[in-house]
């Protein structure tokens, strides 16, 4: 794909090189998010942070992202507050916010508006989460966070051995993840989850057909053992339309010191999308995990940074700019993973 | 007026010159606006955009000139965070957030409520709307808009024929628009509306005494011959006080392709104020006129972005400043009307 | 206390020496806050502003002290728009929202709560009130004037006659003040309060055990007499269980010019932390005293900016950067106190 000027609305956009390409942007961007260094690069351009759907962590992290190269960010953050209300189309929406800004992240609840509202828009759009349907920036800092991590084990994607856990029903995060993974050679995906909250069909078939090694199991202990990486998910309470049957579900795949030190290799590393639910009753991911070196949940997140300064930086086609306005940072810093 | 260091409340402040004066700083940002280069002339500035009412467009249109004119913005979107809440009076928020600020826009549910806090302001104030009273912006960036669109086809404002159509009682952007309108000679303005949803008498007396040839109509196929622009707007629901009153009057007053072709002369001009409501019922101006190169609702909409950067560079005086600190844009872009 | 890095929960961490020190930043500000110079120091540097409660004035006072040495903010304003809804614990928040700024300003109605998020967060957190606990820029800013307002009358804080009025029970910036006097010498405190809305024990002892001379009385008249300052507060209306308890307590406690002229020496000065209730009925502190140049609140709402930019030097260590980036201020500006 020609990133320079395009939209990014799903994870079937990428192509093996086009991931290679981000990842290696993704990289050279780490002295910026780590604030070793400072960019201006973007200074004077204007992202449109759309969110019409409440996501402050996702929202932030787009627009921290697009502060780190220099721009300036114009947000509205609630449904409630929009035009929409007085009946206005998408279309005008997209129109009209369009002439704003230079680049527009934009989630909304509704399955395939973010892609209505890019075929009006007069600048890029970048998919920051459009119902159940895509997320694909989740999927590329996941991606992102499973390269680096194995690499730190001394082992590729080629080959990798994960494990899904949770709501593999309604996980958009996981949907995603299996796509981009059907890239890859040689991969194993165990898929832990309740019955009736196992990977739709559609998934299943299209892993399948990639070439993925599927196993599938409903006890986590079972499913954990011989994977490099096992990547969890709360129940999606907020998809079922019966409040009670969410309910059932809560706590019954958990992962906690204990259950990891009994059947885990050595350096297993832990994901979670977050938020986790850590109210009693749910609590997927213990904290008693908190200090395991192998919990990679807070090292993920910060890969949504650089991720995301890297689409901005493609999209805008300022990649090869970044070196020449960069300068050390001049306040006090110990900024870490 | 001496627009360096104003509160810009009304459309009635503005004679002919200050509106020339406007103008032509307006267009000299054209370049801005359309990302072919970049000023960081109010770097350092700051803007208080104080939004006591939603409106995601009004706001992200200021803020966002302010942003390309090198400016940062502190932003409030609703009432319900303000200290209005705990007894506070609007002088002494005025005063307060005026210290936290170079320029305050303000937008606020009740007439005569921005006046107010412009007087204990510390800071130049600009009106971003006062419930139904004044807009001055949205009537600067509408004759703005009928300037240029007169332009392309070699006409004048001098000599105008227009036709206002819909909601024209409790409609405020046809309010301001009329009043700025009697700046002008030989104007002529077709009024077209429901029977009550009139022109109040008062702005037709300022009209007549202006020397504004008016005529009324209730259908809209022949008030629409023979106008240069054609000003249509939206039943404006919210200020009935009885909703089901604002029913009878949805979709009563509409403009589609079959009409225009079969009506207006070649080239007249579309404009709306935006949003439209595009719902089933209501489409005062339908989609069907996408494509019609004389549809200029979102060119109108742009030009809202150099008019309120040309409002921010006059009231803070660094008009002649901005040429010196001109850079070209350094990002992809592809950025049109 | 050395600030570089630490971070700012409660007025007790503050010796005499590091007060010295921040009013001293403080005041070498004011030529920024005051639209004389512009200083780009943190050029880059971005706030996470986290305001988990509603608070305008105290968000926007942070942003624009931020804004001011040129960084950049990234905001949340509720708390149902936050993961917290989702069962994260604020561990995790803490985790994540530090990986996207460089500093975090947090508000939570929560006490305790912005503490506890300290501890897992990689950047250094300062409060910016948690419930009715602390919030130590308020007691910060209303010293610093109290400083300022007394060395305009050739006082200093040794020596200092105050008299704290109105609901001291649940006024947590009263409770503030208190502990930040026990600082100083030879200072006098009127407490003036409803019996039932009396200063609580704790602080009674701790300023008697500090050599702090207390008065207390229920009468506004009897309690002014020869103070330097007065300091009036707000019924706390939202803190009580019971809501018609506190409407009692309304009006109770009124300061205007009447009572100030029979009352008062020459230039006792008036301070309120804002906001204050105007409506009739309660009106702690009357409007008709708003010329009175004794009026100090609107210069102590001003002097939160100044306290809040030198609290962000200190911490992200670059006062003695802030002189070197300085240039002058090319806007129409009269900003004045």
């Amino acid at each position: 794909m020609d990133f320079s000027g395009s939209h990014i609305l799903s994870i079937d956009q990428f192509d093996h090189s086009d991931i290679d390409t981000l990842f290696s942007v993704a990289e050279s961007l780490e002295p910026y998010s780590l604030r070793k260094k400072v960019t201006r690069v973007l200074e004077g351009a204007i992202l449109g942070n759309m969110f019409f759907e409440p996501s402050t962590r996702t929202r932030i992290s787009f627009g921290a992202a697009f502060n780190l190269l220099g721009g300036a960010v114009r947000e509205t953050t609630e449904v409630k507050s929009s035009s929409l209300t007085k009946g206005e189309s998408l279309m005008d929406t997209a129109q009209v916010l369009s002439g704003y800004s230079d680049i527009i992240v934009m989630r909304h609840p509704e399955e395939g508006s973010v892609e209505s509202f890019s075929q009006a828009s007069r600048v890029p759009v970048i998919n920051g989460g459009d119902g159940s349907n895509e997320h694909p920036t989740q999927a590329l800092l996941d991606l992102y966070t499973i390269k680096k991590e194995l690499e730190a084990n001394h082992k590729t994607i080629q080959g990798l051995r994960i494990a899904l856990v949770g709501d593999l029903k309604f996980g958009r995060a996981v949907h995603s993840l299996s796509k981009v993974l059907c890239l890859y050679k040689d991969v194993t995906i165990n898929l832990i989850s309740p019955r009736k909250l196992r990977l739709p069909d559609s998934y299943l078939r299209l892993l399948t057909e990639s070439g993925v090694n599927i196993n599938e199991f409903e006890n986590i202990e079972e499913g954990i053992i011989e994977v490099d990486i096992i990547y969890m998910t709360r129940i999606q309470e907020e998809r079922f339309k019966n409040k009670s049957d969410a309910k059932k579900y809560r706590g019954l795949l958990r992962l906690n010191e204990k259950i990891y030190t009994a059947n885990c290799e050595p350096n297993t590393v832990i994901m979670h999308p977050l938020p986790r639910d850590s109210r009693q009753g749910a609590n997927e991911l213990d904290s008693d995990l908190y200090k395991n070196p192998n919990l990679a949940i807070f090292r993920q997140a910060d890969n949504g940074i650089v991720i995301r300064m890297a689409l901005f930086a493609l999209v805008l086609g300022v990649v090869e700019q970044i070196g020449k306005t960069s300068r050390e940072v001049n306040w006090h810093t110990s900024k870490r993973h």
